[in-house]
């Protein structure tokens, strides 16, 4: 018995802002540039297909309301060409991709969900990871995912989860994906300058990421998005202060997190680029004798967490028809 | 990803009393009228097809009972005459058509529906709902429908369900509609002067299509029936007063009610005519961010409703024959 | 809309006993007698074509032994000159006939079904329904026959459904016909002398009749067979007794019930001849106001009734052959 | 193994009209009567306590709407005084007692039931059916039950079910109880001389039970009321034919009826007065040969019947809460 | 692995007649008598519990009518003390037991099986076999099994089957518990003098076992009952000629057959006394190699039988009740 | 048995904006006012201690966020001085209170809730409703509550239910209330002038209000607040076009509603004072005739809701010790 290595990369760049198409195109290129580099697993940033909604930073709620209906039509359904793009690129390159959207959701229209795919190297789209509760201004624009998607899956780079952003922050969801045997987690983020002053976006990030790898014993990549000249100048047409709001340093951070903690060669920090690390999962093993937090050094005598994966829905429909003997013409 | 957009139309009418034919004949006139106007959804009053038992109002049940005789062989099926032409005229002007009708039902004889007829552009009947619960005085006549009709439709001017009448104050029965992306919503009534003194039929119309709309973000068109000189005449046989009772105002009201509750253009209260109104889908998706009671502003973890769509029949038969193999002559 | 008016018969008679010639010469006659007199319904006793096993009822199991020999060679075939002729009056006459026979079934001999044949009145056997469960003593002459018959015919006098005996006490099977709309029901019986002393078989089947009408809101034909001064001295042979037994009165009835459960004419009782009656079908429609327990008054939310009407042999053979694709050498 | 034998007893009497204590009342002194007779079951007519809501029948609706909430005011519910004192009166005369009531159902205001009580001979309140679809004219009054009260109850005068007035038409309502093993049935109706003239209500009465104690060879209790001079006058004032039309002969019939389908002593038709009969439940057993139709004298494997017997009820709340440990003030 | 080994023992006696508990005692002092000569295993006639119907074959279905009611009270249930006392002496024994008897069946009353019973070394009943269907004269007492007891048990002497008389005549009932392992088959019979005189029912006992102990290759235990001078007396009651009838010879078989189809010891013809046998059911492997016809010797491609082991019953109750927030008072 | 009238009296003012202490002190004086006037019943608007955060709509989230703080300070928990003044005056006028409030929650600090306090005329706080969804930039503010307090309570006036303002849109809460006998409704709101411009406030409370009465056939108290002085210039510190934004009018909509959906007397639009009521609970009764909707005007065998009521909190502590049994030696 032994473990997979394999050389894994995360992405750190600006999507097209609000194209889809051309941001999946853009998504394509770079797990095709990150596979002939050797790599077997490509993280992208949070909403990258195709942007995130800064105007709930940059005005008031009623200044951004036509923003929600555009986002609206910009985001994408999982039938849709963007994820046939994205699963064909996985399939020809054999790379497993987590990669984070605006989907549209239903029933009716104008719910949207902050949606993380995970896209097997067979080309199968095996989970859709919709983040369950939107951090602050986020609120404005969407919905709330439920339980369903708490899972772990089964990929050729190991046992991988994915949480988006803020969720990285919430102790129990971490503990969900632990406790089903993740070894390789992905945390996407989008660069966020418009936070508090002394918020450092940067650091925030290196902390989670630091903290799940060293309490899981496992490897943990970073995704995250910056923020483009396009998304500046679109902003200043609603906010003047926008290009200075947005323009802050240390607020995107990708890189790779290894079982104890600290990073794998060197994390981009506000720059553009990819990230490569070689994790080898055997080094997982080890580090379990000292806290092994989901087996020996728990009590689960003590602590019970239970998690609740049903998927909801507004009306659940019972459709089954009893055969009919009668003379119904329609 | 864009909604469409297209012009609707709300007829305000009598039928020609229990007298399918004629009636049929006036509708699909209508049903021409309004598309040279340029209307792609007409909408018809409930049991248009041929009239309302006003006796069940007016008369004791058992001074009534020659009436429902009468009123059962005047009732249509679904594989007669009257839906095919219907059919035909809805194919012939690229019109979606909703309408309704006295339904002939089955097994035996004596089973009669309050039947809202869904029929496409493409001159297909796709939907046939059954009211679920006659409305006091009605139960004297009409069968209850069972949940199998509860559906929205795909057509050509959008997800579009119907109610009849009362039914448009079943909460539950209305959001079955909406947790299936309703768009288009048609409410279709009858003139019911002889309610209570005290009820404002048109009022009470208009409460429940302004609800409907605003809650579920959509468009509502109403239609209503009138009351003819020759309802009156016919009902003035059994019942002297009938003039004076089918004679009060406000009974009739029909219109279009948009997103947030407010009618679109002028609704006919009382009068005969043809209302229209332009309508864009689109506006649906922005007062979303305030109440999106399908997606993000409800609490699925808190209520789950359950729809039984079954068909319900009398008896249900199998009738499978293992294939034999014996000399079994007939 | 209008359902159909008729005139219709009911048989009261014997049969030549365990002579099917010449009972369906004599079946033959009345039908034509029937016809005569206006009548496009004609309908016959149990077992009219040839005879009752009354032995049964009079002698131990090993003594009747040999009669059941007899009862099976008397019995007939449906591709047999019997059914043959029969079929040939009803065309000739224009008429609906039920009746009923002991029927050789297959595969293999000793096997005998009672058996209500339908034919239409154009001359066409439609239907073929075998006894379910013979009734105490008769259990020891026939088989059981399947759901398969459980069915009701589209006739010229209306929907029509037949059940033999005690069938008419079983309550599902009834409800299995009404459910079908079956408007005219023909339960025929044959006269029970021999029968518990305190058992009123005239009221036994008047009570049955009346119930199935009422229930069904339909018209009942009952026919009814008699006993012939042939059958009793057939019996004293076996059985002294069998005069004083078989000659009690009010053992047989046979009339039409409409569908308030009261007789329309006069029934007979016990003796011979034909009842007539007009029926109009029409007349089923306004008590279903009332009582319609295929439709409104019922409640299929609760009770859900299947019936199976597969119909079953000892093996099924696969006889096709699967199609080679090959030129297979052997 | 013996079964039960017992005196019996079925009232014809009216009630003080819509005056629930004194109708209370008088039912207990009549309970005591029977007891003093030997009786130890008295059935009571429908909706008994207190009085019919003749007004459906005599009246248009809008005219009967004051005394829709004349009734519902007058209805009692399960944990009042008045099912308290028929308890009492059970217990202390150690009679099993089946009584009709207009029943107060919730939530919210203005349901009413039409309920049948069955009340041990312990004084507890065993069983409580809600008649499940009103016929014709009721159904302005009363709601629909559900299948939850589709029970046989074990009582000292052997296994006990009951339906209410046209719940006995129902073919399917009576076999479920059938196949429970029931040996004792109560039905009760109300006096209908407001039903079509053509409609003989006493006639229309003994048929059900007649069939209802042939196909399921047991014991029928028919009680039914009459109709008192005091609700000719209530009704007088509102249709000034109510005297002619409530007086109509043949409108009553109580009494008991036999496994075979006949009268035990003779039924009271129109008059007042207790009906009493000794039954001995071991003559059902005999009759069983001839007809089990829910044992030897049916096919299980062609008739499936299924009754839904859960309660039904606008929302079902979960109010189990999860201990908290956290400081909720509340 | 290692088949089991044990001594087993047939009953060839009469039952006390109609008279369940001395019949129960006799039965448990032959168990005690049985054990205490070795067995494990101890087979007891069809019935035996408390006898078999003659009177059907001795008198007209009529004249028996009153013995069927005897024999329903006297029948018993699965829960009485009968049950109890055989199972109580089944553990203080350490036997398994095989006995038939006549059950009272529900719902309702006059419903009678022939069944029998399988109670475990342990003590526990574990298996219930209702006759499927009755033979020709018994069709007037016995009501039909289902196919939910076509098993085979697991017992401390082996995988164990039963069936009743003349089923052992049905070649498809046998296959079906040929082909769920069956190596210790019980076929248990009463004594049938009364049959055709041409019939030798000793040896069509004998062939039946040496048919299906062949065709099995496995071991039979034939139980018979015998006729007592009590029931001669009884029957002379009622026929004249019963004690002639009733004392025909050849008319009881009991002994233990081989897998080569031939006895082990001597058989009981007629004569009352336990047959015991020292069985091997290693002895039934070697045999498979020319006949295995559950196994190699079949062709499973060709033949495919299907059985139905649903329990069938009258009505199937859904009860689950959907928990209630209404104010429900009762 | 009769149903409460009571004078209801309906608030509409604005607080002490943030002063919860001088708010409560004011809603003190009101309800002595309105019980001098004869009220029995005073509903507040939402959140009316101590005042709406209209920053969200007003600013930037971060430039919003200082103000977050300054309402987590001044909001009440539920043992404090507030509550207790509430409550007192409750007792001293037997006035029933409804009010909104800002509530402190927990556990740990920053977690505030929409809560609407009721109290009742004893002066006891008998429930406490948090909004479960707040609404699009309420979100940055206010916690979801959970199911716990979807309540009716049972008070002096009769059965009471509240939901807050955008909770009025949502028909599965609404339908929660009335499925628990809900015959008084206060739905409470804020003035939202902030909202998009084609938002008519005042008209959207009233189409919710109307339908929820109309459905439910019931009372609805609306309570709504005004902007104040004090508030513009709280405001115009932090945005310079607030003046503008807050004085839009048909912002406010206070008033009383009939069960016919219509407005008694004159509601008030944006201006402040009280309005004033008789409300009859005997005029719910009648018309249920036409439109229960708990009842005998749904269908519950088609629509299921589950309303989870469970109460949700962090984490569930078990503290109760396992009784020991025995002497446990360590």
């Amino acid at each position: 018995m032994s473990l997979p290595k394999s050389k894994v990369a995360a992405v750190q760049t600006a999507p097209v802002f609000l194209d889809p198409t051309a941001t999946t195109d853009k998504a394509c290129a770079l797990i095709r540039e990150a596979a002939q580099n050797g790599a077997t697993l490509v993280a992208f940033p949070e909403v990258f297909i195709a942007g995130y909604p800064y105007w709930n930073w940059l005005v008031t709620p009623i200044e951004g309301s036509a923003w929600f209906e555009r986002l609206y039509k910009s985001s994408i359904s999982m039938n849709g060409p963007e994820v046939e793009a994205l699963c064909a690129t996985a399939r020809e390159t054999n790379c497993t991709v987590v990669i984070g959207c605006n989907e549209r959701g239903g029933p009716g229209v104008g719910t949207i969900y902050n949606t993380n795919l995970i896209i097997s190297d067979k080309g199968e789209l095996i989970g859709r990871h919709r983040k369950l509760v939107p951090t602050w201004a986020e609120k404005l624009t969407w919905a709330y995912g439920d339980g369903s998607s708490l899972k772990v899956y089964d990929t050729s780079v190991g046992p991988l989860g994915t949480l988006a952003c803020g969720e990285n922050t919430n102790t129990l969801a971490r503990f969900a994906l632990l406790s089903q045997g993740e070894l390789v987690h992905v945390a996407n983020y989008i660069a966020l300058p418009v936070a508090p002053e002394s918020y450092n976006m940067a650091e925030a990030i290196r902390i989670r990421a630091a903290a799940h790898s060293f309490e899981g014993k496992l490897f943990t990549l970073v995704s995250c998005s910056t923020i483009s000249e396009q998304i500046i100048v679109e902003m200043e047409r609603i906010n003047p202060k926008s290009r200075e709001l947005l323009s802050r340093k240390s607020s995107a951070f990708s890189g790779i997190i290894g079982p104890d903690g600290s990073a794998i060669g060197s994390p981009l920090i506000d720059d553009e680029g990819i990230v490569y690390a070689d994790i080898d999962l055997n080094n997982c093993i080890q580090p379990k004798q000292m806290h092994d937090i989901t087996g020996s050094y728990n009590r689960f005598d003590i602590f019970n967490l239970t998690v609740n994966r049903a998927s909801l829905s507004p009306t659940s429909f019972t459709d089954h028809t009893v055969p009919s003997g009668g003379d119904d013409p329609l």
